[in-house]
């Protein structure tokens, strides 16, 4: 899904991306009874069949994070059966790419795994409300089923796309970030990823979601000395020395920025605060810590030094703040023609992307990205998972429209 | 020692009454090698020796909390063997009492159990430092021998005391609270403590402390609305809702107040706080626990009325105050003519107890009490516990003298 890129899976929760309750992937699914189909690697995908029907066959390859392999082994021997894409294996990501020789090249890019399951695979169709149930259906098969249609229209000899192409099929989106494969791509294959713009196939709702917001966390802490509670003038207590960063991030105003038409919004909370020794000791140690989501006009420095400025009175006075956690956002690039291109064939203003996602690791090169596809954000990781039928050819379209070069 | 009612032992810790670091009882004693004395329990004591020889055995008959059987068994057998008392046992606590139908009745009471053995057993004498090392020598082995010599001048046939004497030696007093065998004497044995004033010989330092504080825990606690740290503007951070009550915490003057003579000053701390989820979530939930030491002309009542009244704005905009634990104070009593009697002969004014101590189960009665006694109270629990040997005779004499009705 669109994410967190830290803190997301602490004790084994994974949140929603956007502001819903959490919901733990455990248990039988609520709403959505197990359908009857075989749960199996896939012998073959075949990228001609529909898109609906491509979407069932990757939610009925089971590829919980680090468990991709079966289903890209799948993904690969389909790729490769086209004939017309260069096809790379690197770990259990699988990248291929046309070599057309075309001016601009656009990067197509999906995470093949899935949070765990909750009872809800195989894929259960329930074709009166035309809602496909299972766990990935939205996060992100629908997606993966969207590329592999697009890859067999333009990664077979003879096609005519208006851009050269590049497919992403990643491993481990779900889980913590130094395993994702995305990341490892951009490690060990960097130039894999080069293109004029890079498109995933996130969930979104059939909306653009451009560029994201950075992401920092900070630890403040404060120091005192400890004393018998009975005595406590002998003491200095560090709770107490929190009173004024609180005030201060009560008090705090957030900026809110407009970027290529797109308006960010940035926040600064407490995420957590901590301290106390025993019930009968004036503490000496207490934390708090601290979330900056911030605009992508700032730069990683700019964040920190912000957040400096704001608890600047706290470090003045003896508490030290130290940066935990500090990943850059991504610019929304509409202005670069290959993005104003596809805002134009979608047909939609593209909107800001509050949370980080993997754009930014296309960001970090240059490129572009943005976010698009047919899955519902909102279903992501829960239990009754799915997605609706009518969003599948729509995003498939809009998409081979843009690639042709046409206007959807 | 003179301690805290509660949250003295949390995880292990025992701390120092007043205000020195923590320190853990483990390990070899620092400063203090052992000595080469035998480790047992005495099969006799006699009440007869003098008051170093009566420590020294009392030191080196282990009993740490729990195990105060033996020890316990040797006093009993004791205070039977003088022939002046009415013995009872209750449990690990022994009882003994003078029935001479005096006027008066004055109550000595001393715990016979010690924190856990840091390698500082059997005790070790530094005739040229005139020092006494092992656990237990200030708190409060010292004390217990001085109540033994006065149980062996007072408690025969034929003595002749200014007032009845009770003598208790209980158990357990270095546990919680619920384990306390003074405690369990005033459930169980309620009779056994009535006095005119009653002496608990914890160490002192030579000193009198008078009556105690009260000590009062309470829970703060605030909600909001749980919400993806990217879109914090739709929850509501209930961290941040603790800006006030820490403001006020850290704004809060504490009252001073004396009463028969003797001053107590109140504090009002933050002992812990908690709140967070992830780190990627604004929590819904925080804590504040405060500890509210407060003086012996407050009843719990009025403690608990003046917490609320303190946080009065932030329970009226959401917060709920819980208190989890509150133990009234002991007023000094001094004014009572026995206790006036108590401190002419000991020739020094008395002072005010800030910690809550076991005083306050004599206070509940309506029955003076103080400490006095010959141990240092900073040494209790610590590694290298020792007593100063020309304190131990001046406390019994001085005892003596009050309890014979001449001044020392």
């Amino acid at each position: 899904m669109v994410r967190d890129r830290t803190g997301e899976h602490l004790a084994g929760w994974t949140a929603r991306d956007g502001t819903g309750p959490l919901a733990r992937c455990v248990g039988p699914a609520r709403g959505a009874p197990v359908g009857s189909g075989v749960v199996s690697a896939p012998t073959a995908l075949d990228p001609t069949a529909d898109v609906l029907s491509l979407t069932r066959a990757l939610v009925d390859a089971p590829s919980v994070s680090g468990s991709e392999g079966p289903l890209a082994d799948a993904v690969e021997a389909a790729l490769r059966a086209l004939g017309g894409l260069e096809v790379e294996r690197v770990g259990d990501a699988v990248l291929a790419r046309t070599g057309l020789g075309l001016p601009t090249r656009v990067v197509l890019a999906g995470h093949l795994d899935t949070v765990p399951i909750a009872g809800n695979v195989p894929s259960r169709l329930d074709e009166d409300a035309g809602l496909l149930y299972g766990c990935g259906t939205s996060d992100m098969k629908a997606g993966d089923a969207v590329m592999l249609r697009l890859a067999g229209r333009f990664g077979v000899p003879g096609a005519r796309p208006a851009h050269d192409l590049t497919f992403v099929f990643y491993d481990n989106e779900e889980v913590e970030s130094a395993r994702n494969g995305l990341g490892r791509v951009a490690r060990e294959r960097r130039g894999w990823l080069y293109g004029d713009l890079a498109v995933l196939l996130e969930p979104t709702d059939g909306e653009i979601e451009a560029g994201c917001q950075g992401t920092l966390r900070a630890r403040l802490e404060t120091t005192g000395r400890r004393a018998h509670s009975a005595r406590s003038w002998l003491g200095v207590n560090a709770v107490h020395a929190l009173a004024g960063p609180l005030a201060t991030l009560a008090a705090y105003r957030a900026r809110e920025v407009e970027i290529d038409g797109c308006r960010y919004r940035e926040g600064l909370n407490a995420v957590g605060i901590s301290g106390g020794v025993a019930g009968n000791v004036i503490p000496d140690e207490a934390a708090l810590t601290v979330n900056f989501r911030y605009a992508p006009d700032r730069d990683e420095d700019a964040a920190e030094a912000h957040v400096r400025e704001v608890f600047a009175e706290a470090i003045a006075t003896g508490a030290t703040l130290t940066v935990t956690d500090n990943a850059g956002g991504a610019l929304p690039g509409l202005a670069e023609p290959a993005a104003a291109a596809f805002v134009a064939a979608v047909g939609r203003p593209a909107r800001a992307k509050l949370g980080w996602t993997d754009v930014a690791r296309f960001a970090a090169f240059g490129i572009p990205a943005v976010n698009y596809g047919p899955g519902d954000p909102q279903l992501a990781h829960t239990r009754d998972e799915h997605v609706r039928v009518d969003r599948l050819q729509p995003a498939e379209d809009a998409l081979a429209a843009y690639l042709s070069g046409s206007t959807a």
